[in-house]
């Protein structure tokens, strides 16, 4: 790869599939929208989905909803800006459950969310409807329609995932991680549709947490088969910045499975998904015997600008891999 | 009566049962909590309660919680103080339905009974639990946890109670009331203790409006046989002001379905269930004929203290027909 090639414009022609997870991967997926608008389609995560308070909860489409539509609290990482917190102060009043925080606003896609589940509509429909009434352009869409449940193994027990993530904090070590449902697990037509269209260009693994959250939407056999084989340029984000990650227990998990902490290891985890890896300016990877293109760029995303510009590299980067195929 | 007996202590010997539906009727229960403690048992109203975006409402029973708590609004007449609003406004942004207003800190009892409700929980030992959360001396039940719903016909067609009553504003003319389910509704052993009790003193007929708060309790054929063969004095409080109802559409609902605007109706409209009648110093009664006897006072509740002299009026009457009777 050239180092210039940021320079020109992506090629913004056709269609593009984010797989994405929580809020790193977010924040790429709105840089990608600022640019290709109704021409992403990104599948999220639904392996951190679960049932709280009589509610169904999906945190990572939560997450793209809420970022997509700049809804999103800034600082706080989740949740929506200008929250408030009334309805867990009366919660604890009324003694139920409080160790998972959810806002008075954020409240409303959550009871929302299960009504229509509860009538019958599919989690891929009212995702669909949610994105629009908030003037999301992209296509948001899960992973599913079918239950699949991410589930951590520590030293402590077989953990659902919140309970791992939220309740305690990523503190125990991960002996292993499993998907519960994933054997049955079937995509959607509208995956389906978006990975197999004529007009797709290009499929873009978000710097999510490849374990928890990327690996939930691979246990997906038949999702996973449309991957491998695509007919388009695939590439992946390093979530691994200068050997640390910028949020959430990617580090920690890899050490505790004993991964090297690397991009090479990201490569290898996404073998035969993937045709190039972006990695950051901070790391260096060797890619003899690798089976992927390699693009170095600033990987870290603080605000609108640096999220537009790892999209405009990303995107550059199929580009480059595309003429390259032909 | 003599009209001194106000002057003396109330008898606070025993129990009480008071019915009760929303606002008018918890403010007086929350007068006869302050002189009874634990010793009043309220049975609440369910008539009007609805499922609505999924959650589980019982706008009585929330409405009296609250008053007995001190955690209602008293300038707004419902709901909680101190309230926000914006899980509704998240709700209008999604494109839910926002016809019902549902406060932030109001929200965690109406998911948490949900909750609860769907987890096997009887309404009432649910209600027991959140009352006791609460720190409310009373015994707060609702009238039966079978489905019972008040239905409103109108010229416009049969309406739900809360559409009638909050959507509708109670615009539409009452034709006729009727309570879906009352036929099959059977009363808890809960009530069953507390109105056969051999302690029991007293049953109260709170200020709530007849038609649309109490009538649903007394269609339940199992509850309204243990008020008829009652063994203590039964007393209502008329809902009546001067020809007026302090609040509500009793007054309009009486002139609908043709029935005078004094307390004479009331008396008749109880007729069997009641020996006396609390009229207000503003009304007069002719008692020739009438098969109650009728105490007249002040029955206008502004504040706490207008509310406990109310319920000490009350007690002193119940007292003055325990007398008469052994």
């Amino acid at each position: 790869m050239s180092p210039d090639m940021t320079a020109g414009d992506p090629p913004v022609h056709g269609e593009f599939v984010a797989l994405c997870g929580g809020v790193g991967g977010a924040k790429l997926a709105l840089g990608l929208q600022h640019i290709l608008g109704q021409k992403l389609t990104v599948v999220v995560n639904i392996g951190d989905d679960f049932d709280h308070l009589g509610l169904h909860i999906c945190p990572d489409i939560d997450t793209v909803l809420y970022t997509l539509s700049s809804l999103s609290d800034q600082s706080r990482g989740w949740g929506r800006a200008d929250e408030t917190w009334h309805f867990m102060e009366a919660m604890k009043g009324l003694g139920g459950e409080t160790w998972f925080q959810l806002g008075d606003r954020d409240l409303a896609l959550h009871v929302e969310r299960t009504r229509r589940l509860r009538s019958g509509e599919s989690l891929t429909d009212l995702t669909a409807a949610f994105a629009k009434q908030l003037g999301i352009r992209a296509q948001i869409y899960p992973a599913s329609d079918d239950v699949l449940r991410t589930m951590v193994h520590t030293p402590d027990g077989v953990l659902e995932f919140q309970r791992y993530f939220v309740e305690r904090r990523c503190e125990p070590k991960v002996k292993r991680i499993d998907f519960q449902g994933a054997a049955q697990a079937q995509t959607t037509p509208a995956v389906e549709r978006a990975l197999s269209s004529e007009t797709l260009s290009g499929i873009i693994i978000c710097p999510s947490n490849p374990y928890l959250s990327i690996d939930p939407i691979l246990a997906i056999e038949p999702l996973k088969d449309l991957l491998e084989s695509r007919r388009v340029p695939s590439i992946a984000i390093s979530p691994i910045i200068g050997g640390k990650a910028v949020k959430g227990p990617t580090v920690k998990i890899m050490m505790e499975l004993g991964i090297g902490v690397t991009p090479r290891s990201i490569a290898h985890h996404y073998a035969g998904l993937i045709d190039g890896l972006v990695i950051d300016d901070q790391d260096a990877m060797d890619t003899e015997g690798a089976d992927v293109e390699v693009f170095t760029t600033d990987t870290l995303m603080i605000d609108l600008d640096t999220r537009v510009n790892l999209a405009r590299s990303v995107l550059a980067f199929i580009g480059e891999l595309s003429s390259a195929k032909s």
